[in-house]
């Protein structure tokens, strides 16, 4: 609409046209209260049932709740309006009438299930509170890819539709590709590394990835968005470096840019930027710390992987970002490269979020033979990965990198008890649309 | 590596660590050039065979080109050097050994098949011109969002594994999700309107697709990036002024940030960005002045879709980016309006490159009735898209939008013969890998 203005640029002595959601109703008798809502916010809309045309009344005070309507008329100051202004309509327009019976009451003043939120994704975007999620998750994912691009990072697309997973056929979704096998892809880390090995260095991509896991828990997702990194001539020291420059970013630009939303969502008073710096704990410490916590049944040994639990107890025992690094090389992927001088431990690190895991890295295993060697260690035909190893052949130069969890970032950052809050429409076990 | 420095960054008098690819080797005898390669161009190692040590000169000088080194050593000026400047080293260190037999020249002295470069990425990115379409690409990406992110749109991820196609069953790749009947989404097409009819209202989207279209042509992929935009209250001549926005944008980008790049695909000169304000031809228009070019066999008549060659000598007529507006109702999608004053007229748009189309928008359906009616004409069972549909009843606002093919962008901007030129790891009916 070319002469539409946003609810929260109407200023008094202005006549303005508005357009948006029929918010709410207040019928007091003599003079009644339209809240109308758009994108920007919400203004009221008075209407004086003597003073004003018949019809016009009828046709404000008479349409559904979130039916959308345009509304032409004068601005004027007014304290008792929620937003400290309304409008005295001229006309009224109602352009989509709605039903009387919403399967969700967008003012928020029913609760409502997580399920039938989402199979009702466009009324439920319509509270305050769920569209500044989705603000705070789109200014994450610019703080991401402006911090990729101020360390010379270049951003890529990776094929979805694979021949091969990254770690072999498990928990890949298959697809029939003009009569083939093929598979959507779980993690675009065999591509970024081809890439890696080329001129362009270092790159990043924030696309979407693919995991028929059975998990169905609140941090679970079956299609998931993915923030990778990977840097030729970079080690895992320096990967930790840009994983942790890239969080801290998403929380500056969130606390810069995204007051209103954090307002919303009742998390401005209690929101705090990272400092950056987040201490290394090597696994060990780690194992020994939680076991220390004294909240597992069971005491963690060597070569343990960290239970969902034990993240927890050392998640509350450190109380911030933390890495976990000198991981043992056996629980780690072939492709990370173990230490130099102890090849029982791993380059491989883990960010955590003291809730749980955000980012698994580390420095890949570029050299040929040891690349070959892996596979065959993991029960992988290296023959079916021809694509990938040949290219080690030709000069790979050592590279490192990472992939931070898109969904586990919004969740943690805005203290999300399900990871489906920040996801519009997510994909698990049970859900497959909307 | 914690002290390289970038071959661009060598600066005369410096002594500095390099490291990258081993690009070509020159020996004159009592003197030898190595020239190293790396994200930021070349440099050049000098070799005094007399006057260094041996075993550093046969490192330097024995090894086999496209291998990665590092080499440490002071920087001189050199006037006869390809960059001004040379090092003569203090050590060489091979990082990673290359074959002496490569299935692909990164010189660019040997011409390779498109097929032989695609198997063979990450060296054929270690030629500069190649390099230099990806960074391009990238800055495309980066220019279009910006571009949305100033005209007020949120960026969106919507799923790509859904229940049903967006226009049917026809060219989807079926998935098998947790035993249940799936899809790779061909276009985020009814997603991105659910978004636009709640509060968010102007989404954005830059994503992979997925079309199972049998084409093999220069210009066709099986999966692609689409660039989607779709804003509530907007109407197609708003949608088209986006279009217009985002394409000029990526030209001005490219031609601001790529000079380097430009140079290296020896378009410098000829470069030239468009003025905006494209041609607004009527579909009617366009067939008449197909006719009057005699291009083709047959006239067409009104009614009939533009065959390739059509557009081809249009574009050759009009000479610059068009759209083609005021199309047949029925040759456009069910979800495209028709015009208000003549049903027989949609409000569908494409917007057209003198090469081919690049964007196809339009104003939606937002009338549920009417949404029906064409779900219902189009041979589809509105039942199955009824978590679409059934937001429709709920106060949905008109809006308009448009699918931009992201590597059609980057092909017609930078003049590609093919479009798997500018895909890292193209998907076709006979490429599923790398």
């Amino acid at each position: 609409m070319e002469n539409r203005t946003y609810t929260a640029d109407a200023e008094p002595g202005e006549s303005v046209t508005v357009a948006g959601w029929v918010h709410e109703l207040r019928d007091l008798g003599g003079i009644a209260f339209l809240i109308l809502r758009d994108t920007t916010g919400k203004i009221q809309i008075k209407f004086e049932k003597d003073e004003m045309d018949d019809e016009l009344v009828e046709t404000g005070l008479g349409v559904a709740r979130e039916s959308v309507i345009s509304v032409t008329g004068d601005v004027d100051e007014e304290p008792r309006a929620p937003t400290g202004v309304e409008i005295t309509p001229d006309s009224v327009e109602v352009v989509a009438e709605a039903d009387t019976e919403l399967p969700l009451d967008p003012s928020g003043k029913v609760d409502a299930e997580l399920s039938t939120r989402l199979d009702n994704r466009t009324l439920d975007l319509r509270k305050e509170e769920v569209q500044a999620i989705f603000t705070i998750r789109a200014e994450i994912q610019h703080a991401a890819r402006e911090t990729f691009r101020d360390l010379d990072c270049t951003e890529i697309n990776t094929p979805k539709i694979v021949a091969t997973g990254t770690e072999g056929g498990t928990e890949l979704f298959p697809i029939t590709y003009f009569g083939e096998e093929a598979f959507m892809n779980q993690s675009p880390q065999l591509f970024k590394q081809l890439i890696a090995g080329s001129n362009v260095e270092r790159v990043f991509e924030i696309g979407p990835i693919f995991r028929a896991e059975e998990h169905n828990t609140p941090r679970h997702l079956n299609e998931a968005t993915s923030i990778d990194f990977e840097g030729a001539f970079c080690d895992h020291h320096e990967a930790m470096d840009v994983a942790e420059a890239v969080v801290t970013a998403a929380y500056e630009a969130v606390n810069e840019n995204c007051e209103d939303e954090l307002e919303a969502l009742g998390l401005a008073e209690e929101f705090e930027v990272p400092t950056g710096d987040f201490p290394r704990l090597s696994y060990e410490e780690a194992i020994e710390r939680i076991n220390a916590t004294g909240e597992l049944d069971e005491q963690l040994l060597w070569g343990d992987d960290l239970p969902t639990e034990g993240e927890v107890a050392l998640g509350e025992d450190v109380g911030e970002h933390y890495f976990i690094t000198d991981w043992p090389s056996e629980i780690k992927p072939f492709y990370i490269m173990d230490q130099d001088d102890d090849e029982q431990l791993s380059t491989g690190f883990d960010l955590m979020h003291p809730r749980m895991e955000l980012v698994s890295g580390g420095q890949r295993e570029h050299r040929y033979d040891h690349l070959i060697e892996g596979f065959e260690q993991q029960g992988l035909d290296p023959e079916a990965f021809d694509y990938y190893t040949k290219m080690f052949k030709y000069g790979m130069p050592p590279h490192a990198g990472f992939g931070l969890g898109g969904e586990r970032l919004v969740m943690t950052l805005l203290g999300l008890d399900n990871i489906r809050e920040g996801v519009l429409f997510p994909r698990d076990r049970q859900r497959l649309s909307p």
